[in-house]
């Protein structure tokens, strides 16, 4: 059951509510100035909160994952970054390093971004790694590089934080904060990400079902911060012959349950160079709102993920191709998620 | 090593290059009337074979699935099967009941599939069933209503075969044999299907990897039968939201270990109507050849999957989908198969 | 629902009950003499049939597998193979080799098996091999050495059939027809094995849910055989630390859904030869009702699975931790199953 | 490489070991007052530092988590935890529940484990949810609640902890730090329970092969903490009839790679409490050094986990088994780690 209260409701009106909840046996929590989640269904409560004057409408909702789900949000959340589109129909291309290297590599990466059309530069800074003893990136310099590319080229910018406390750091640089695989049960870290107001992209974990993934969403939602990205990467299963197993299937599941854009990245998805392009197209044909990959001018000599890092021609291919399967689909008869 | 004799070899001719092999040390396996495979490569037997007459040409392959590998054949191979085309460029839309029900039932279906653009004309038959208790298909009559299906229409058939002593029953009907998930690994199955010497599509298993895939298509080469089509069909991974997971990678992974056509089945690969649409898209902009759908005129009552079958209106929606992206990516720059 | 017939009624009675059945709206399956299978449950045409005087019982078990269900016996499945028991708190010790390969070398198995204390000799004599170019076993010669070697020890004879049409021929020879995990669904073959009469081991398929393999079992059952042994022999997962994952935890499963033995393979649930003695005392301290191994007098000289084969020291050894836990544990208190 | 210095060699020394390291083209990670890793081996600078005299030892170990490995250390790591011994042939108890929930509930529980043999209490404080609605645990107060059963009953004290922030307060409280399958790969939370000083039990993740697993207990090694003991509770994989699927393959795979102890976790390995005690007997069996349950008083009343939760009775039961099974191979064969 989701509450939304009537604009501008004072702090002590927003308590009252909250104290009806309680003395009904329930909990109430809040995810922003209007918004209050009671995780049960409660017919008789519902009615007694409708008839307050505070509340605009009470919404009985049955999922494990109320804010994030269509049932609270039939349209398609879509977020605008510094001008920039996520979500709806537009297709985000979102590209860079796996790592940031040095300024002069991030800045011509950024440059080819820009020129191909694309929206986003990623490039790690804190680097989750297997080993204690490979590079953990160069942290905060790292992210001082990609504000400088921001300024350059205008593109925006998201780069990963790995732990609560360097949400506030991350924040001071980025426009998106993402949230990686081996983090999206964190859930400390997904509490902080939804109170830094920025908006988050939350990876996929290897092993995690769509529904846990939302689960996660809504712990960023919670914190009052409606602007999550889903992204697709991957999932573990029995086939080596991919690195992970880039699930496409999540785009359409995660449209017919969730108002949330998801993009997908076939870079980690696939884990080779020579099947990112082909699946990149396959995610936009899917349905995804975007594709995040991982370029480099001389891939073989990229620090991290180099085998699955495209060069500048290919990438300038795949944004072709998927701005020709954007256009080709405009007119196609919409998808209906149910 | 494969081993390829000059055009019109004798018996005679052809069993000399056998008994070279043997003194040679190595065992050759006769895959067709010019095609001979020696599982491990052999610099020394290479040159002495090389010299033989009857020998046109002698190919180092390092590979479990010679035959089948890239190495062997560079180009596509496309399969003519009645003048409906599989393979390369072309995309190929095979369509129809989950089971056979009824001649006027089906009639309806292959009308449809033929008016929308389609292809072939899919339907079981013989139907492998979890439970012993359920409807096991109709047998040689479903076959025989296939049959004047394909009269009344001119699309191609395809219906599936369950066991060696059914093949050249199934064959006398069909225009492609299918071959299941569940017996993609049924040699004996495999050997007969190659022996009748008719295409063969053969599903992916459930938790078959590519390469165990490409081994058991190497069965039905080895018989001499090249007409192999591959179908992915979903695997099995942690994730309920579909029924199976949809694994697109296996496309541009395919295409790059193998010559052999690669169609996609979204119908099995995520159990739900809502997101075959979607899934057949992503399949086709990820390069495959085809696909093959479950449809019928009234889903709810189809007698099998009806959760996965699509509507005449859902399913003339895909094939637009599916001839826009074609058409669009036709001009894309080719992807390298590496 | 399951209807258990009176001894000895006569055909034509057995017919009355079917005739009753499809005239309440549903269908029976006559599963050996005395049982009919009617895979939904129905109160009215309970009570109607319970009426019948040929009927002794109507059992209204709602099960996709009523024949292989605890519901249907409460008490283990235990099964006499000439003397040799398996089911129920015995522990069962099956060995040879992957391969049946040289007489010789099969009756110094076999002497060794014996020797130690097993009751089953194992050998491939028909093998499913991933590739068409590997050794496919020695077939009927293989079976003939086999019968061999029970002649001179005394040993239970299991071996593996893949067709249809083999089930006749392997019966002449063996006492136990093994299912391989490839074929856990291949129904024709099931169906045959449970026309043969002879007790089957049903290897649980690499994708296998407990209930699809429970599902299989009843494919056997329902042709009347209730000599059905269940063998656990690892999944696919993503892990690659071991050939496959061997899945004990449905040692317990399938024991609290079902009367039917199980036994382990920790031979191929690991692939590894140094964790096939832990893994056969964990499936025995699991519940499990027996282990089957392989083994070979110089493991590195097996013509298959070498990596994954015992040399008769690491055997002896393991027959003797088998029977160490199974003592400690006979004055356990019972595990229930539920 | 491990470079091992001399007892009380002084910061000087090392760091010109460290130099040399950097001169050789190295870089050199100080885990510990008499340890430097190098991650690749060099053939050259292994020569150049056994020749310096503040170096003990120099071990070219070719392995991704070199302190983990066997190769480091060939006998089993024994740890003891204020006189509870964790490691080699002792097999350890823990118990308790999974949420902390009153003081008299847990006094209740700490003093049936106590009673029945067991050496550690668990229970968790903070809790890592799936929903953002649910329960996350009582916090520092749960902590003060466990410190008051160990002072009352002398039993060692587990409990998680979800964040590098949170270290020091958890430490303050337990004996042992459990790090949960969510956070195996949490790298700045490995980092912080290293440099605790305190034993870490590490749960493997869902996902997580052994080989990312034995990575992640190399960072917390690495910074100097050798009391690391691995758990293993479940993998993801596609079976549904346990909530995860417990992988005892673990026990002999780590135990061949690693000196560290594994134990095993039956509640949340098959998340149903009739599966528990057949797994942990099988846990033991296959060679852990413990078990780790829940138990509570009335488990259908347990705030959380519930379904996988002991009564004291079954509690007391499995005890009894696994210490009957551990009697029963004290003499058997070593099993031989390779």
């Amino acid at each position: 059951m989701v509450i939304v209260l009537r604009p501008q409701v004072s702090a002590e009106q927003t308590k009252q509510v909250l104290t009806a909840i309680q003395e009904g046996g329930h909990t109430g929590y809040q995810a922003g100035p209007s918004t209050i989640v009671v995780p049960k269904n409660d017919v008789h409560l519902e009615a007694s909160l409708a008839s307050l004057p505070q509340v605009e409408q009470v919404m009985a909702i049955d999922s494990p994952y109320p804010l994030a789900s269509r049932a609270f949000k039939k349209e398609d959340t879509v977020i605008d970054v510094r001008g920039h589109i996520i979500g709806g129909d537009k297709v985000t291309v979102m590209a860079g390093p796996c790592s940031v290297e040095s300024l002069d590599n991030l800045l011509e990466i950024a440059e080819t971004v820009k020129a191909a059309g694309g929206q986003f530069l990623r490039g790690g800074a804190f680097k989750p790694r297997s080993s204690p003893y490979s590079f953990q990136g160069h942290g905060e310099e790292g992210l001082k590089m990609l504000a400088i590319a921001r300024d350059k080229t205008g593109l925006g910018i998201i780069s990963e934080v790995m732990e609560p406390d360097k949400v506030a750091l991350v924040s001071e640089y980025v426009d998106i904060l993402q949230i990686g695989a081996r983090n999206m049960q964190n859930y400390p870290l997904l509490r902080e990400a939804g109170k830094s107001g920025k908006p988050v992209m939350l990876k996929r974990g290897l092993s995690g079902t769509v529904d846990e993934w939302l689960m996660a969403a809504e712990y960023i939602l919670a914190q009052g911060n409606p602007n999550v990205i889903l992204c697709e990467r991957g999932i573990r299963t029995f086939e080596t012959a991919t690195r992970n197993t880039l699930d496409l299937n999540a785009v359409p599941v995660v449209q017919s349950l969730s108002h949330l854009p998801i993009i997908v990245d076939p870079s980690h998805g696939t884990g080779k160079s020579a099947f990112v392009r082909p699946m990149a197209r396959a995610g936009v044909a899917a349905g995804a709102s975007g594709v995040i990959v991982e370029i480099h001018p001389t891939p073989a000599k990229a620090w991290s993920d180099a085998a699955q890092t495209l060069d500048f021609d290919e990438f300038r291919a795949l944004v072709d191709d998927v701005e020709r399967i954007s256009a080709a689909l405009s007119a196609s008869r919409p998808l209906v998620h149910a």
